[in-house]
């Protein structure tokens, strides 16, 4: 965390939400919808500038979306695919980094299956470089969490003191719940709930003060907010789910489970979404969904953050 | 078919050649050949727009062309790689599209090996979208028809009613022939010839009004344009071609076969090609070859398709 | 080498340095200085152009810098992957290229493991084509060895004469030795030493008037600039090198073996590093190393080259 600021509080790097100061968050927040609403950057902003998605960790989505930012802000974008790449000749992370650093590029997206691995970059970086977490492991996916608090208030409006929010599924190792977690305690978010099987729950103390339940339909009741979470189909080889049609029966997202939110309850899910198993169509594709909000939301949040890392003052 | 135009007649999508109107389909030939002609459009005329290419099948031709196209245009370009994306997710190609056009993505280049793919995406794309089709299984490929037509009117004029044409080789499963063949009627040839070994040839009433033939050197007699197709090598694997030798003996083409043609006679293959086999290399590199020229006008062919989908009017 | 100049001397191809004339070898390092030193090219100076890589064999590090190059002029690039694309359908290197020229496409960079792969290219290309060689077999990597010699220069000043320089590791296989080897050589180097283990030394005769030596103690006494090779795994498995272990004992360069080179040595190191094998920390990431600069200089010489073989008179 304390690699993020600078000296003089400046966002250096974004590699977590847990700890970012409530003013940094609603200002990526404000900025990102000011982007939404047509407030774009200056054309090209970033223009000459190189952004470098680094991904040990394949995610299309994330790496596109991440892309598409930076084309609008006018950067070049370099893609390093770790599979076919020097890594496998025995290089280490850090090196790589200090490579493409050498070329010229300042900003790094960075994508890895270890927790920390962002972090540590962020530790050998140059001081002008900015390292953006794109996931690691079960730790964190800031510009997600910020996509999914811009998609809540854009539904919710900004105050979310009286706002109750449930999140569903495998918590335990679901980095998009941590981030989610820290950014709605840190916004005050009114309650927040956790439901999912035991196997899928994290440690009751890392996530203090909500409460933890393995009933959907009893969770789920008057909640104004529900943050599906994608059902790995690894979790079954592990033997931590029996089967997707019992994973479904429990915990899948139907319309009718959703009827017992409180109207106007909202559906969220990071994507890629399993149909069928933590999610029916009919939800997915119905009123209450903001599955492509979210979408959307994710290229103006994460020019947000390229251009505050980014733009020499 | 109907997904193509919209309300007022406008192209919506690019699906297929059959059953595009005839002054679509000329609309686009001349648009592309002002563009060969230095007509280009309006410097960055897509500026701002992005275009993503989704190939669930490799064809690294195919997507470089499209690519240089967008890029002429002044469009940014994703490519979606779908064996490292999260198609192996689980994700449907319908929810791949959605999530990219939420993205802000307008344009959408599609390659697949089953049959109606594009189409089923252009059922479910949002109003604004534009769906390409380059390739899907045996059944089409328009803007490799567009180029071929572009070619041979470059070659023989733009009158085609007494144009020869013989499409020889594996028309069967052939999706560049049948975009051929729909262009071809829909511009009014005089004759075309359809030659290759029973195992590759259609059913008949596919191709009704064209005459079948087995015997290349009878087929080739007097005509104007040869169409050659590329032999896969999985037909051998399959047990539907002997060996390569046999098959060059009975379908390739040699200059000695190439002289029963008619004098000027110009010969096409929509690469890549395997030389030996279907075609001999005094052929595709001899003064009656039309291949780089084809490969040429695939840029402007698709600078044309681009322009015409994606240009806000 | 005839390949490279055309009638009027004017450069067509980087293929070598093998033979490159003096002149045009100072010309370039003297445009990349020009460029760090911020005499930039105009801006968009390659607008409209377009670069594509054409790589056989991977090289992330090496793609990215002739990427950022490219960028940095306003050049479009196209990534032709060889693993994914038509090559597998047996085209010939020749014919992609062809191919890849047809869609107006003027510049090249060829990257194969087989040596004499970007000339045999550069013989077959279209007039205004230009082919760059990064990296063919054991034979060439000329672009590596200007970035060296930028690297040297910038540390010990334009004249080489009085420079003793130590080439250290598998200098058998190595084309980035060969090619500084021929660079060293047309810039009038005072001594340059070569040593290694027996079995990856090159003949005798191919490095004439080089001293060669099996004792990296005794060879790097009193050199100015120490050029170490990474090793490659597969010389193991060849049974060329015993252990690593083995190896970092005779021909790791550490901290006390540089103190046996003049005061003020450079270390050069073309990466990816094998830490704690041909190289330790402490002398990487020490003072005396230009291995960072090195890559910060591959860009600029990179642009150097494209416009020299681009930019249209």
């Amino acid at each position: 965390m304390t690699l993020q600021p600078d000296g003089q509080g400046r966002l250096r790097h974004l590699l977590t939400l847990d700890g970012l100061p409530r003013e940094v968050l609603v200002g990526l927040l404000d900025r990102a919808q000011a982007i939404v609403d047509g407030a774009g950057p200056a054309p090209a902003a970033l223009d000459g500038e190189a952004v470098c998605t680094l991904f040990f960790e394949p995610s299309t989505r994330t790496r596109l979306s991440f892309q598409r930012a930076a084309q609008r802000l006018g950067a070049d974008v370099l893609n390093f695919d770790a599979s076919s790449s020097s890594t496998t000749k025995g290089e280490s992370a850090g090196d790589t980094l200090r490579t493409i650093e050498a070329m010229g590029v300042r900003g790094f997206v960075v994508r890895d299956g270890a927790e920390g691995a962002a972090a540590a970059l962020a530790e050998v970086a140059a001081p002008g470089t900015a390292i953006i977490n794109a996931g690691d492991g079960r730790s964190a996916h800031p510009t997600q969490g910020l996509l999914d608090m811009l998609s809540l208030r854009q539904a919710k409006g900004s105050d979310f003191s009286g706002l109750r929010v449930l999140v569903v599924g495998d918590v335990r190792h679901s980095r998009v719940a941590r981030s989610d977690l820290h950014a709605l305690r840190t916004l005050g978010a009114g309650e927040i709930r956790i439901c999912g099987p035991e196997a899928l729950l994290p440690a009751p103390e890392e996530m203090q003060g909500c409460p933890f339940g393995h009933d959907l339909d009893e969770a789920i009741e008057g909640v104004d907010a529900v943050m599906m979470l994608r059902l790995q189909r690894e979790r079954m080889e592990e033997g931590l789910v029996g089967s997707l049609d019992a994973y479904h029966r429990g915990y899948g997202l139907t319309a009718a489970r959703l009827r017992r939110a409180a109207p106007g309850a909202v559906v969220l899910h990071p994507g890629p979404m399993n149909r069928g198993v933590e999610i029916d169509d009919e939800v997915a594709d119905g009123p209450q969904s903001l599955i492509l909000r979210q979408v959307a939301n994710g290229v103006p949040v994460r020019m947000a953050v390229l251009e505050t890392l980014l733009l020499r003052q």
